[in-house]
Order: structure tokens, then C-alpha cells, then sequence
């Protein structure tokens, strides 16, 4: 377990719950914990462009704008990487500051199988100025064998460091995530690539599922603390550290966060394990469906299940 | 997968978190969700005797008496099979009717390591009355190799039915249970008898845990709906059912349950996932501390972490 990289997106994924709009504090609250725990890498939001996504609409953690990112960390003098998420056609080429002139060290690219060029481009210019990166296939339940096959042979042919699993409808068990962390890092470990994971908790297996599949070589981990994340939350960072044991990684600062601001955040925030996205999960669907029943405290579970079932 | 048996701790294992004070409505709710949704067993409670237990203190289904049973089941003339727990202690031998003459089917014996004498005549006195039974040694976590070896061949030269692993303290890992899985199934199937396990979810492994043992010979699967049980709870019903994909489980009725009873129960009982029980889970020791620290509300989680490393 010698290569763990352990991933923290609290900000990224957290800022689905709550459209980016984290105070200073809160963020820096954030990356102080990382820094402290030992986490390796923070992504500290999306770095979508203000031309293209209201100002308005979302807070600052939408955009990530470099004099932001320092009004909070400074010039990040420490071991933790930060890192930036782009999204294929909410980000502009020419805006990304060549690494040197940036406190960010990683840009990661979310796609669906349908944006490849445009995702491939985005890490290539991403590398070329400097930066490590990663590419996230997204929906992957959703994309045939075939398909995925091509997309991991054109991955290996790119300048990507790592391939990311992502569990988007946190509908994986054990087993397949096994199956997919093999085929993963079968094709990565020949181009000299590294895998990583980002699991979703719908049926209570993001943990698991981070643990087993980084039993099959994968080494990136993502993590938010205290599971924070959209619906149903991600893998949180306290079980994973509890769980890897290593002198690296401290846990008491992870649990000093909570007690300081999740304990309150929970009160205005609504995340974590509930009906409707378990169910989004078990019928491998979006949960954009459950997105609206959570918001609108709809309990009407059953009427919600035939819903689904109906349009399968 | 075809010898799984689901079995519902509902009741039982919820009885924990009210002092066993279930309306006979929601007892007759989850009995009519068990029938209809497939499962195989369901634990109504405890058989405690109230020569030793105060039922002031405790609620009807802490002692299980046959007309309390049947005020709420009847006869059950159903494929469903009604199980009680018996805690070492705490029962009185010659209160257990003979099984022709109750609609109980199934008798399971709690035991630590240092009770198995009185465990096994328990589990001998109700095979002789006709009985199902089931043995499940506790804390197994705190039980040395060398002792768990000579449980288990003890309990292989009884009449007991099954043999559960349960995870008391909710801290195993799936490789662990992966390992305890093969450890016990290698005595039992020797010995003409199943296994099961009775997970917890204080690290957001009793799901996972449940599915890792089912892949390793273990058979007799406990659930709570919607994981209802003391502190961090149980493996949740709905999502074995979905996991299972078996035409012979239904979902809907679970779903319903859920929808009809739950969502009020919740609001009244404290049940899942918290930081005191993980920190409790992380360091395999009974939660205790972690009940007392969330019946206070107490969300001093440092201060609780460091009592417990303290005292290690």
C-alpha cells in the first residue's frame, strides 16, 4: 500500500450540496486539515470560467481564479497538492495559467464517454503547461465494454498521469469494482499510468469499494471529509485513514474538523446515505431524480421507485 | 447463492435503541413486510424472563410471551419463520414452551466466550424442545485464535443449527471477515451446520461485510429495514434485497415500510452512522462510550477519541 495517494474532494464535491459557496474559513479549515492529516492531494474546486457560468449563481469555488485560491492558502508551502476539476465545455483553454505561475498542481477532467477529443485536449494543454493530470470517465456503468476498452487504449496514448474510476451512480458492488480495477490498471501499469477511484456512498458501499479496489492496485483515493458530497456523499476520509493505519496519515485533525464545522454544516446541509438515491443506485440510474425528491422532502418512496421502474 | 436465507433483526436489534417498546402496529408492519417481501426468518425480540427483567423497564418484546406473540402474528401460516434471542443469564429453561406449542420456530443464543457452557445448554434444551438454533458468539474481535478454535469445535459437536460470526463491535474490515468467514464455514460445513453473521455499521462495512461472507459460504444473512439497530445499526434490508437480485425477495414492501414507518420513526429514534461510534468501530471497542456520548449529544469528538486512546 506503499503508493497510496490519499484525495481529498471536500470543496469539489462538497459544492455540489451547496452551488460553491463556502466561506474563506471554511475552506481554509479545509486545507489546513489536509496539510495537518497528511492528506496528499486537495482539489479545491472546479476551475470552470466565469464567461461561461454565472458569477452570480455560484460561489468562487466554481471558478477557483488563482488570486481566490491564494487569498486562502497562500503560496501552499507544504507537501499537500492542490488540485482543480475541469469540465468539458465549461472551461477555456487560454485562462489556465501555465503551472509556474499557479498554486494549483493537478488538473483533474470529468468526462462522459461522448467528450473524449475535448477531454483529451484539455489534459494535453493541462500537461504541456506543466501540470500532473488526471482524466475521470464518468458514468462508467453506463458505457459498454467495447467502449471502454477503446477509451482506455486512447487514455494510454495520452500524456494522462492517472485513469480515475468514477462510480457516478454509486451503483458498483465489490465485485465489479474488483473486475474494473483489473481491467483499469492492466492497461495504465503498461503506459506507466497510475489508477484512481472515486466511489459514491447510494448503497452504503463507497468505503468498501474504495478498500477493495485498492487491493487491486489502485493507488489515487478519493476521499471528502465526513463523506460530504451530493445526495448520498463519497467515501469519507476518517474510515480510510482509520482503515490504511499508516504513521503517514493522522486522523485527529480530521475529527477536530468535524467537531469544528460539520457538526454545524450538517444542520444547514442535507447529505448521506437515503431511499431515493439508494435507489438510483441499485437501478444504475442518474440521480438527478433523486436530487429533486431529496430537495422537496418527498417521502413518497414507493410511488418514487415505480416512477423509476416505469421508465427503465 | 441459492441456500441464502435473509433474516430480520428488525425488532430485536431496533429493541436495542427504545428498551424493546415497538407498538404491536409496527411489530405486525415489519411481520407483514417480512411475509410479503420473502424473508426467511424474523427475530420478534428477546425470550428474557420477567422474573429477571423488570417489564416496567422493558417493553413486551424484550421477553416475547406466546400471547403477545400471537395477539400480533396469530398463527403464522406463512413461510416466514419466527426466531427470539435468548441472552445467557437471562433466561429461565422451563419458560421455553415445547415448539409444537408455539409459533416461534427458531431459538438464537447470544453468548460471550466465557458463557459457553451456558450457552450450549441452552442451544441443547431448545433443540430438545424442537427448536432452530442458532449460537452467535460475540466480540469475536477480543476472542484469541486459540479460543476461537475451541469454540468452534465445541459448538460443532452440538445440535445447533447455525453458527454466527457477529461483529460486535462493528470493526472488521472485509478482509477479516473474508478470513472468519472461511475459518467458521470450514468447521460448520464439516459438522452438518450453516453460518451466518450479524454485522454492524460503525465503519459503513456491515453492507459490504455481509456481501464479502455471502461469497464465502455464509448463509444466514442479518438485516434491519432500513438498518435500524443500536448506534450505527445494521445491514440495511433494502439493500441485501437489492444486491441479491433473486426473484424470490421483493423490494416494494420494504419500500413501503420504509415510507409508512420509518420516516417517523426517525424522527423520534437516533440511529446510523456517527463519529463516536466509528472512533468505537476504528479501535474494536464496545460502543458504550460512543451510546452515552450520543444520548448526551455530545459532540465533543477529540476529547472522546482521546478518552478512548487513553485508556487503551
Amino acid at each position: 500500500m506503499k503508493n497510496i495517494k490519499v484525495f481529498d474532494c471536500t470543496i469539489r464535491d462538497g459544492g455540489l450540496v451547496n452551488n460553491f459557496y463556502f466561506t474563506d474559513e471554511f475552506v481554509k479549515g479545509v486545507y489546513d486539515t489536509c496539510v495537518q492529516a497528511g492528506i496528499d492531494y486537495m482539489e479545491i474546486g472546479k476551475n470552470n470560467s466565469p464567461t461561461l457560468m454565472s458569477e452570480e449563481e455560484f460561489g468562487a469555488w466554481n471558478f477557483c481564479k488563482e488570486e481566490d485560491i491564494r487569498r486562502v492558502i497562500g503560496e501552499n508551502n507544504t507537501n499537500l497538492k492542490i488540485a482543480v476539476m475541469s469540465d468539458i465545455g465549461r472551461v477555456v483553454a487560454n485562462e489556465l495559467l501555465p503551472c509556474e505561475q499557479s498554486v494549483v498542481d493537478m488538473v483533474r477532467v470529468a468526462t462522459y464517454i461522448h467528450q473524449l477529443d475535448e477531454a483529451i485536449q484539455i489534459v494535453e494543454d493541462a500537461h504541456l503547461k506543466g501540470y500532473e493530470t488526471t482524466i475521470n470517465l464518468m458514468a462508467v456503468a453506463k458505457v459498454s465494454q467495447d467502449e471502454l476498452k477503446e477509451a482506455l487504449e486512447r487514455f494510454s496514448k495520452t500524456n494522462v498521469d492517472v485513469i480515475y474510476i468514477a462510480d457516478t451512480f454509486g451503483s458498483y458492488y465489490p465485485q465489479e469494482i474488483k473486475a474494473l480495477a483489473q481491467q483499469y490498471t492492466k492497461v495504465a501499469f503498461n503506459s506507466g499510468k497510475k489508477v484512481g477511484i472515486h466511489a459514491h456512498n447510494n448503497i452504503q458501499l463507497a468505503f468498501a469499494n474504495t478498500i477493495e479496489s485498492s487491493l487491486h492496485g489502485v493507488e489515487f483515493l478519493d476521499v471528502t471529509i465526513a463523506g460530504l458530497g451530493r445526495g448520498a456523499g463519497n467515501c469519507a476520509m476518517e474510515l480510510l485513514i482509520g482503515y490504511l493505519n499508516d504513521k503517514k496519515y493522522k486522523l485527529e485533525p480530521v475529527i477536530k474538523f468535524i467537531e469544528d464545522h460539520i457538526v454545524e454544516l450538517e444542520k444547514e446541509l442535507d447529505w448521506g446515505y437515503s431511499i431515493p438515491y439508494m435507489i438510483t443506485g441499485q437501478l444504475t440510474e442518474h440521480p438527478r431524480s433523486a436530487m429533486k425528491a431529496r430537495d422537496e422532502n418527498d417521502t413518497k418512496y414507493t410511488q418514487f421507485h415505480q416512477n423509476l421502474l416505469n421508465n427503465l
